[in-house]
């Protein structure tokens, strides 16, 4: 960094943490960033694509908060004022249920030049990777993703919802389960035979997939509750049955020679 | 190829049509495979990541049908069975209402090996390269996803869908907008007033983005309506005015230096 090349702010999609799932944009904006400013659950080997850069954790985790959502726009403006290329590092994709908006609208504020990187969000592969299809043809024609860590937030959306008609996928729900489930059964009148899935670490090693019903959901055995999970509500979790069970690992680029 | 090697079948996504919104594991399968499947909507530019590959496009286009969903079971099920390496290249994701589950499901029936590779999926990057967060705090909490090709499918999702609750983004429904749009407003109550944006060709050069209300929706110009098309409908449009005019394209690699 010189300080006299103007500083530069992008706001990057991280994928659901298998570095195989980033793009090669925000491959290309890491290996150039002067500073990351990354959340809680973006994986080590990630960052290690970043040679050149200071690293700045900004994340929250089971409640704990190092710097508020203020903070890291101080941060952010401020690095970018001083002429470093900044890279605001986020989980899956930085406009879904990650206060990227907000990033957006303070770099916009202060006049810092910037550009968003869409990720591959977890909203779509956590499912995806765990054999599950968030739509399909007869089962669901679309889908609804919501945080499920507020109820006062998500319940005006599933109040909507009519049951069984698309898929609800549910991220930072993994402590909430229960009560999310048990709201759609006894307020909302959802089927408690309903499938329901919960897939844990989706994308790392440690990629773990239970599948039950709505009833059974809340006590769904959670090794590490910190861990990111997806949970996935709708007749297509009944497809994971068949095609998780054929997912295969591609075979080595020397086979294929 | 050999033919000794065992064949094997990634449904691969390609993001919004940008080669740099690929995933690294995207770039992988291209480079390394045999025989490409692919869509209408990829880009001549993304099929010269795959060199070595045979190419053999099965897309719709405007109704006109080059072969049908058997046809494309039948055509990866044997080109995987004679040892190739096989890409099911789809917009987007593979398994956002792109039929990705009927071609996993087929692949189980047939024993033939296969991955799932989530791409980015243009229901939030359309949106997101347009300056439109699908979730922002006090705007929406969550998003729902639905394709506008068909009224039937639909309906019975935007029904239970509470106004202003959360964001609608609708995929495949250019042509259908006005339809869309009156049934908002005449069936289900939507203010006229609900802002309204249409992003076409999202992550292409001629990216062009259209924003209104649920009123003037149907009448939004379009200059070819063949552009693959994302229509967002709700309150997180609003955010567009201020953040779209500050996006910025990233300054080139030696500017950083």
């Amino acid at each position: 960094m010189t300080g006299h090349a103007p500083g530069f702010v992008s706001l990057v999609g991280a994928g659901p943490g298998d570095p195989e799932l980033l793009t090669r944009r925000a491959v290309d904006r890491l290996a150039r960033a002067d500073l990351i400013l990354n959340d809680a659950l973006v994986p080590a080997d990630l960052l290690e694509l970043a040679p050149r850069a200071r690293r700045f954790f900004v994340g929250k985790r089971a409640g704990r908060h190092s710097i508020d959502q203020d903070g890291i726009h101080t941060l952010m403006i401020r690095a970018a004022r001083r002429g470093l290329r900044v890279v605001r590092l986020k989980c899956g994709d930085p406009f879904v249920l990650g206060r990227g908006g907000e990033e957006a609208l303070a770099l916009t504020a202060a006049g810092v030049p910037f550009e968003v990187v869409p990720g591959v969000s977890s909203a779509i592969a956590a499912p995806a990777l765990a054999g599950i299809p968030v739509t399909h043809r007869g089962l669901a024609a679309g889908f609804t993703v919501v945080s499920g860590h507020a109820p006062a937030a998500y319940r005006p959306i599933l109040d909507g919802l009519t049951a069984g008609a698309s898929t609800l996928v549910v991220l930072m729900g993994v402590r909430g389960r229960a009560e999310l489930a048990a709201y759609l059964v006894a307020d909302r009148g959802w089927s408690p035979a309903t499938p329901a899935a919960l897939v844990l670490s989706a994308s790392h090693p440690t990629q773990a997939a239970w599948t039950g019903t709505l009833a059974d959901l809340g006590a769904a055995p959670i090794a590490d509750p910190d861990a990111p999970g997806v949970l996935v509500i709708g007749e297509v979790v009944a497809v994971a049955a068949t095609i998780a069970p054929a997912l295969t690992a591609a075979p080595a680029a020397a086979a294929s020679a």
